[in-house]
């Protein structure tokens, strides 16, 4: 089974390139990324089109429009990921067209689970062709421990080191070090407030989790 | 002092956007990330009038031009790593407008050295405005042997294991457990050719460098 997740402008053709180039058939899954808001009808065609050619090829293609609020930098990292863990099968994650802060955030996302993506792929704004390319692998891998605190304060937030402990079972000095590690990688923030120290996740935390 | 990296498009006044944001003063540099071909004219025209612009606020404002191949994806991702890395003061990213096999090839550029980079931003194709965005800190952090590992594979491959352990006094153990770590990470490549192991970098070890 394969999972396109697409970028959508004003150009099927880059999707079409995209689904030809791979293959589909009925029990796939298409993907694609638009804003929540569509000011422009050109969007709208693009999607028509693709969902029209998805009906033709077999209609047992399940074509989904995944909305995102472009005004939320923050808030598209984090569902685009969600998007992108939550996919089955093999995922192909296509880096082309549409808003720019959309394509950014996308590329966060994918930059960040780069082994969710079987394939990825872009299309040359200067060529005109579909190419696949080769995501590096540059994430920091968590540990487990790492990952159960900031899933921890991510439920929480604001949150301190005596709380996390307590919740999670483990000693109040290992939770330290822990929260100072995740602090120097940027995934915790934290701000003295009087006696105690509050700890919030940052972006960082959330999409490396 | 400061350095602006911009991707550069057909619109100008997403540079004068940035620049005017922050603040420019004679010996701060613009560097304008174009492709190596101008087939369009309007990008010499934004060029062009970005130079006029800083010519008319202080000649003493350094633009270069940083052309990059857009046909090799790998090449650009080293180039623009290379220029973030050789740049001074204080760094702003402007992850904006251009042709998007730049654009992504220049995100990842950026996070994989979120560190050299002083404040983010975008142009938002929606909005039609510059927003400050806060780049996520994913990348992982390579120890100073494996970074000796990578930098004598770039310079010698295709090599093996003995061939690094002799060039860089490391014993043949220590060195074998780091490569199977760097291959793990994907920094490194290992092909079989007859009795020894050909080791080669990958474009995620020469980012990560």
């Amino acid at each position: 089974m394969k999972t396109y997740i697409s970028l959508s402008g004003f150009d099927a053709s880059q999707i079409v390139s995209l689904i030809v180039k791979y293959g589909i058939e009925g029990g796939d899954r298409i993907v694609l990324i638009r804003p929540e808001e569509e000011r422009d009808s050109r969007g709208e065609l693009t999607v028509q089109a693709v969902r029209d050619l998805s009906r033709q090829i077999d209609s047992r293609i399940d074509l989904q429009i995944h909305r995102v609020d472009h005004r939320d930098f923050e808030g598209m990292v984090v569902s685009l990921k969600d998007l992108l863990e939550g996919s089955e099968g093999q995922v192909f994650a296509n880096l082309s067209g549409g808003p720019r802060e959309i394509f950014l955030a996308f590329t966060i996302a994918c930059l960040s689970h780069p082994l969710k993506i079987f394939r990825a792929t872009n299309f040359s704004d200067i060529e005109r062709c579909l190419n696949e390319i080769e995501l590096p692998n540059i994430a920091a891998v968590l540990e487990e421990k790492q990952k159960r605190i900031l899933n921890d304060v991510l439920e929480s937030q604001p949150t301190t080191i005596s709380e996390i402990a307590r919740r999670l079972g483990i000693s109040e000095s290992t939770v330290s070090r822990q929260v100072a590690r995740l602090a120097d990688l940027k995934a915790l923030e934290i701000s003295p407030t009087g006696k105690t120290k509050e700890i919030r996740i940052t972006l960082t935390g959330k999409i490396l989790l």
